[in-house]
């Protein structure tokens, strides 16, 4: 696939400036740029690599004014950042594989139904009573447990495990090796010292457009269901416990994990090994830094909280600033004591 | 499945306040409670909604006393937790399904032997010289290596990965995705920087009634055993590493690990993403916070900790307090310097 | 298989201390040495049971000198560690299982190779255009996606998952259930609050004698490469973001997690639950503590860093170590304040 940049800038509803009749046929990251690719720049921490790229072309925001030469042709579009997942789109349109039929073997229960165009890959295994929406894509080695439902255009990856009586909606992506309505940890200690399991008898509600990470593991309610709102995007090794529910739009970054009954609103942001621990309501629009714990509610919509134990991120980061110079306050207050 | 409250409550050894004579056939959140269903109600954060909810029955503990009027009949039982975990367990056992026979394609060894009622999934893989109990349940893409032995009545979930060696006790439950006998992360430093591999060539022993969850991992030793003892549970995404030592009971959270050869105790409770460094011994009885690491062994049965590095919980606490203060401090005591 | 322990001497290249005649046939820790069993003493740590031990025979490096009398027979070599891997080295060349040939089921589409004297379990799936190299060892529930490459001597054990256009060295070994190529984690963020799926068209190069854990997430590039260089070493539940390159040699233990086009240096050591942030460049030669987080960019080879946000290893222990005694600080300056 070649195109000219001037095309290029057409499809993004850009303007070039600079020679738009070169061909590109490759996408490089600006400091890797080769002649015969294109470049973004959004994060202006990679600004220095625009005056030395080889890219034959680099989409920029609007508003960016270089301030130095540049050799390459330059796109303009309203967002460098959302005109380049436009070309990243378009790339995809004309060259992922597509899938379709059934590969031997595969096992699907006489009971489950399946919509049409979709694709069962060798060795993937559906129970009871499934109902598999329309254009829904089952890789190898995916195991569906019995009475699932699965909305359209869903695409469940490579050996991730969708257990008995969860419910996705359309077009969610279902990454490697996830799993979704494993067993909720729950254990009532006896006055022996030992534990005796409680079944745990809800599932896993999942909206449309979601996306669940690599290897993530999310838990079935004890009762009722564990809530995944619509448009929640989970990244890999996450761990959502029973009984959580996640509002809409919200984010969370890997490594992060949500105790049980932890209610989480709408468009929050959870970046890397964050944690909330269980039964507390986070408001929405909240932000938490990595590693992160929440130990409290959140009442307030838009708050931003970072430290071991979460705190106002300001109010932590000068705290932290005062606990580097720990020992030389110790000293200083050692000399106070000294000369009273 | 209908019953009568006066039923319910003559299951679980309670006795009925109000009218016991109303149909219930859902249990529900008492949060989320509706005609026809029943709740419970054991920790007291929730008692606002006993007062709102619309269950027609709710479960609560002997001692407790009502603030208000409560428009449901209530079943007293010793424990409200325990009894409705008993309920759970009456509801489970009548609509759980039942797992048999051999579904194709799998994989069994002529070499291996399986106990009789047992299930095996398809796609389910049998090395060789494996010696599995009765009423084992084999779920779909479960591998099980070489030279495994498995006890009565455990189940081993889909996609679960038992390796070569590892020796299981009676009515365990290996959750999706778990790996048992992974090679342990053993590298030995050469003069010029890269590493050498160091053979594993133990296994790991796991006790009776114990429960791993989905996608945690545990290494095999590098000589002798991973033990896991009697009775622990362990939850999602934990990792214990080679030659770890777990003494019955122990309850280790979500995310958490442990570091090559340490000991656990007994009835120990480890939170979410709690690490133990390793080469070290924790007493009996000993509970670690969440995200809390420990570096140093611990002697005394029943310390709790808590703290980046581990530390007794009050103590933390009261450190965290005047952490959050210190920029203040700092102020205070550059005042107390000016005015010297 | 029995030898005397001076024949265990020669082939360690070491000498004995005591009776060399005696056979021994098993491999003990020293802490539960038995006769028959040969240990060793490398951590001093363990250096108590050198005298207690019941083992036959202990390897100990070349300057070790007890402090009280040993019953074992001693075998000295150069480094006591380097030595008993010589040992596993031996031991496992003779006692480990053989794989050969094709397992029935198992999925390789009509268009991939694999080269001679490979392995390929029930239930294995390879798809389109892969090329595998000699002795590549396929175990039972791999997944291989279109347009993989492999080298030599690779081992992929049960359940790993390599996504579609991964490359691979030679001599490297993907524990079971690790995801390799799994699309990273990448979302623009719309107008009204939802996210825009950003696709990920790059891919995951990893070098030769890579060693990568169970469970382990490495995401593909949005575009070029996720790179894992050479000797890298990972362990299990680690999670490694898109864009990013690691080192030569580098060592990343459990539960660690490299944020999106991070650059870690060569012969680096993140220890376990270790972070690190975005877009940021580690030199060579640093190591990590544990539960570090390492939010700018290490600029100075052969740092050492600890520290909820990283910080110096020393001044970090200090500054923990005032933190420790907060209360008491505060309760100082506050009688200073009276007394003024």
């Amino acid at each position: 696939m070649e195109f000219t940049i001037s095309q290029i800038a057409k499809l993004l509803n850009g303007k070039v400036e600079g020679d738009g009749s070169q061909n590109v046929y490759r996408i490089d990251k600006i400091q890797e740029g080769k002649p015969g690719g294109i470049s973004f720049l959004s994060n202006l921490k990679y600004e220095p690599y625009l005056y030395t790229t080889e890219s034959s072309a680099v989409i920029v925001s609007e508003g960016f004014r270089p301030s130095k030469p540049v050799k390459s042709a330059l796109i303009r579009v309203a967002d460098a950042y959302l005109g380049f997942t436009l070309l990243l789109e378009s790339v995809e349109r004309m060259s992922k594989p597509q899938f379709g039929g059934v590969e031997d073997p595969s096992y699907m229960h006489e009971s489950s139904v399946m919509g049409k165009d979709g694709y069962r890959g060798a060795f993937s295994y559906i129970g009871k009573n499934c109902h598999l929406g329309e254009r829904v894509q089952i890789h190898p080695h995916v195991y569906i447990g019995d009475d699932v439902a699965i909305g359209d255009d869903c695409i469940i990856h490579p050996g991730a495990k969708i257990m008995r009586k969860s419910r996705l909606g359309t077009n969610c992506e279902i990454h490697p090796g996830a799993v979704i309505g494993s067993d909720g940890f729950g254990f009532a200690p006896q006055a022996d010292g030992r534990y005796k399991n409680i079944p745990q008898l809800g599932n896993v509600q999942i909206g449309d457009h979601v996306s669940i990470g690599a290897n993530t593991t999310i838990d079935c309610a004890t009762i009722g269901s564990t809530l995944i709102g619509q448009g929640v995007k989970i990244d890999n090794l996450v761990q959502i416990a029973h009984n959580v529910k996640i509002g809409e739009n919200t984010v969370i970054a890997s490594q992060s994990g949500i105790s049980g009954s932890a209610e989480i609103g709408k468009n929050c942001i959870l970046a890397g090994k964050s944690s909330i621990v269980g039964h507390i309501k986070i408001a929405d629009n909240t932000t938490v830094g990595g590693n992160t714990a929440i130990m409290k509610g959140i009442e307030t919509s838009g708050s931003t909280l970072l430290g071991y134990i979460g705190m106002d991120i300001k109010d932590f980061l000068k705290s932290y600033a005062v606990f580097k110079k720990l020992p030389e306050l110790q000293n200083k207050l050692k000399d106070l004591e000294k000369n009273q």
